[in-house]
């Protein structure tokens, strides 16, 4: 298929500008991998490509595969299939949240319809397992298939907790791994595991994708209470609102003197502008945003400390700057 | 988890009497992958099982793998895989065709929801490839994973041709073998890769699960018309009312002479018991149920012309048995 040129789409972050060249290539592999003659699919993948994104997860396995003398030969294959799993979770978890918008623009589900995002999604989840196959390392797929697993059992768990006002910190933290973290932490580990590097190193690098990956997913919970709808790309309190409870109300519904009524809030499952202003005000109150912004800090400092046990990974001041970034973004 | 006892759900067909222990320890297998301390997996992973099912795809790759000195050992966990994703595309296809019954029993997407079906659809498919990558043979993940990307090419082709008078005998069949056709293939191509079979016996087994497939797909399409809802287990002509124009409806679409009312009929895209009967009219008398019957029959006598090309396979008979059997069938 032909594209009309997609690079305007491409947002890479400017922590990522020592790879840029790699990242387009990657872009262009991603194209490729979603070349197809089935018409639907076309338009489909067109539309996703357009939608753009920031491939934080290839750039990652790009970045925890700079050890001396290794290329983006060896880990492209992977870092375009980390970035189809990704594609495929948003477009069926747009199905799951009947979400119509996604960075600002209309979601496939709302274009086409739950069934066509179905479909695309297994089929990028196929294509990805394809191009693991093909590295010929067997653990690189198993590790991914686990890690798709238990995307789809945070996303079956987050359902299960809308509304639900008895759970724990401990529970948030468990979803957002799986949610979250556990795609992120993979990318780094793989991207070490394609380079050939120690086992310890390997760990090191999944300790820092899991910090970068929790801190990121707290980061992103947060700003749904403060982001405005053009640079959210779609609606604010936009989870409180469907039932999805995050670390600040958590905290509140556990800790604050106001917890009686936050629970009687929440307990109407009726959440509405004037509901949603009231919670903000007990969760500022309370210091629960100031907590989930501690927690948030707590990881990315995991993450860096993570990067001591890799010496000799070539691009860890990149990694440590991304680190920097995640808790401070503002997108 | 904990079953109460399955056996009861379990309805292999009598052609499988010879490997009758072997689908008794897939099906503890199956159990066993299914475990999980998710609340709401456990259940959806429950009904599933209840549901039971003729375990053809696991028996097709027993079957095949059975050369001399080959054991069920070899085979159980692509057996397992290749029935995980058989349920996966059940339960995501329940979705795409807004289905509330299979079998009889309610679907997934009826009791629960379809947000519930992505999610376990997506479960069933990775941990399909966490037991593909731990037989340690990257051909068999590779493999696979083209099925799954040719099935839900096939399911969106089905999507992009509801009531599509123009479509051809050629779009119909490469549909059928995207759907149907390369999954029941695979299974007993895997069957005789794990084996160690040479490639010219893995390609007829291939063959034979290719014809078998095409055969049993053209057989239940016909069963659509002719079945009634306590054997089908789901609503009679269901294909028709949505839109799904199978072989005998495209075969009288370009060569009965009252081809004319039927694009009419179809063309009005609202097709209820009356029109129904008239387009079952108008096939009987073009010959265009026949025609098809013909065609399965084809199909088979090509998968039964494969086994010849394996002689050493001891299960040969019973694959002879079971292609008589797919074309005779009532359910």
């Amino acid at each position: 298929m032909s594209f009309q040129p997609l690079a305007d789409n491409l947002k890479p972050l400017d922590v990522f500008a020592t790879i840029a060249d790699d990242l387009r290539r990657v872009e262009t592999a991603i194209e490729a991998a979603l070349s197809t003659r089935e018409k639907m699919l076309e338009e489909v993948s067109i539309h996703l490509l357009r939608a753009g994104g920031k491939r934080i997860r290839p750039a990652l396995v790009i970045l925890s595969s700079r050890f001396p003398g290794v290329s983006l030969d060896k880990v492209i294959d992977v870092a375009v299939a980390v970035e189809l799993i990704h594609m495929a979770t948003l477009v069926h978890d747009d199905v799951v949240d009947n979400a119509t918008l996604r960075r600002g623009r209309p979601t496939v589900n709302a274009i086409w319809d739950n069934q066509v995002s179905v479909l695309v999604g297994d089929y990028l989840f196929a294509k990805s397992f394809t191009l693991l196959s093909e590295t010929g390392n067997n653990r690189v797929v198993r590790l991914m298939s686990e890690v798709v697993r238990e995307m789809s059992q945070g996303e079956l768990a987050q359902m299960a907790s809308y509304f639900d006002v008895e759970q724990t910190e401990e529970d948030y933290f468990k979803r957002i791994a799986q949610k979250t973290g556990y795609l992120i932490a993979e990318a780094c580990r793989l991207g070490a595991v394609m380079a050939g590097a120690g086992e310890e190193e390997v760990d090191a690098v999944y300790e820092y994708g899991m910090g970068i990956g929790l801190s990121f997913q707290i980061a992103d919970d947060l700003l749904d209470f403060f982001g405005d709808e053009s640079t959210l790309g779609k609606p604010v309190c936009g989870d409180l609102k469907i039932g999805i409870l995050t670390l600040p109300v958590i905290h509140a519904l556990h800790h604050s003197p106001m917890r009686g009524e936050l629970r009687e809030i929440i307990g109407t499952r009726s959440i509405g502008a004037a509901e949603v202003e009231r919670v903000k005000e007990i969760l500022a109150a309370s210091g629960s945003f100031d907590y989930a912004r501690e927690k948030a800090r707590e990881h990315i400092d995991r993450a860096v400390r993570a990067l001591e046990r890799v010496p000799t990974l070539t691009t860890r001041p990149v990694l440590k700057t991304l680190a920097d970034f995640v808790v401070n973004r503002k997108f």
